[in-house]
């Protein structure tokens, strides 16, 4: 909630245990707001495929959710920063942590992390075909389209000097499926 | 927000010009609150790529984001809802509201239908190489790692009689990436 509206935004995280991470700039509004102690929300859906049914009322999506309650607590000591970070880069960016340039204090200072326990959530998965069994099985099609995900080849940044390809641990997730539950 | 506490729910919509249409169960109590007038968020998240930094502290993700704030307006009249029912079914699921079965006055009954209008949202994209450009330029790699998406090779339901292939309103879909802004 900010300024009486509920407010939603698209953010990376990084588990530990059963401690959720979050982290923006440490001028981010919404961040301040949860570190001052308004109850937040934290939703990771996964959707796996469209279900297709015989009538389309039973029309459905496939999908993994997790659905976290609570209250957020910043973190302030530097060390447990700086775990958190590495935390969140190696969720997004496996072995990058030990391979890029290490932050700075001042990069810290400039960083908010949150941490939200994981004691309320909701997971909900629904998985197969449609529950349309009161349905004649035809003469209408039914059944689940997969979507899938998955990591394309890397883009080197234009200043990458001429003949460095990118690390194994940037080639080795090429092609591999996108889990982005962990 | 539902007992004072904010509630972050995954859910399909479809959009009709300047309208975000919303359905769910009629006693779904997040759609009730919203129907009741609590201010409502939306937002829909695409990612496109994991953004590899020399620093860690440069890391990011490529994305493209809507965030829309409103209050919705519950839909009563039979017509209205389905109009929206169908907008969001051809979202889903494009082909399928003139091949399946089409909602008796009992399942549009059940269906809570909102709609949200469009008036306040904001859009955010990143795209490109990292932002880093006062680190040196190596030792360290830089780039994207595309997130690519695509619908995979139809399962058919177990009821679906044999030898009926999927339409073409689903194969035509298979292979293809899965663009799931509108």
């Amino acid at each position: 909630m900010l300024d009486g509206a509920p407010v939603v935004l698209p953010t990376s995280f990084g588990r530990d245990g059963d401690t959720l991470y979050l982290h923006g700039s440490s001028g981010a509004a919404s961040l301040l707001a949860a570190a001052a102690g308004t109850p937040v929300c934290v939703t990771v859906t996964r959707m796996d495929g469209v279900v297709y049914a015989r009538s389309v009322f039973s029309h459905s999506v496939n999908y993994a959710s997790a659905v976290i309650h609570g209250t957020a607590r910043e973190l302030t000591d530097p060390g447990d920063k700086c775990h958190a970070l590495r935390v969140l880069v190696e969720h997004l960016a496996p072995g990058s942590w030990d391979h890029a340039r290490g932050p700075t204090r001042r990069e810290i200072a400039a960083t908010c992390v949150l941490a939200l326990p994981l004691d309320e959530a909701s997971l909900k998965v629904r998985t197969g075909p449609p529950g349309d069994t009161d349905e004649p099985a035809g003469p209408v099609w039914a059944g689940v389209l997969p979507l899938t995900s998955g990591w394309g080849t890397p883009q080197p940044c234009p200043r990458v000097p001429a003949g460095m390809g990118a690390p194994p641990h940037v080639t080795g997730r090429c092609g591999s499926p996108a889990s982005r539950f962990k």
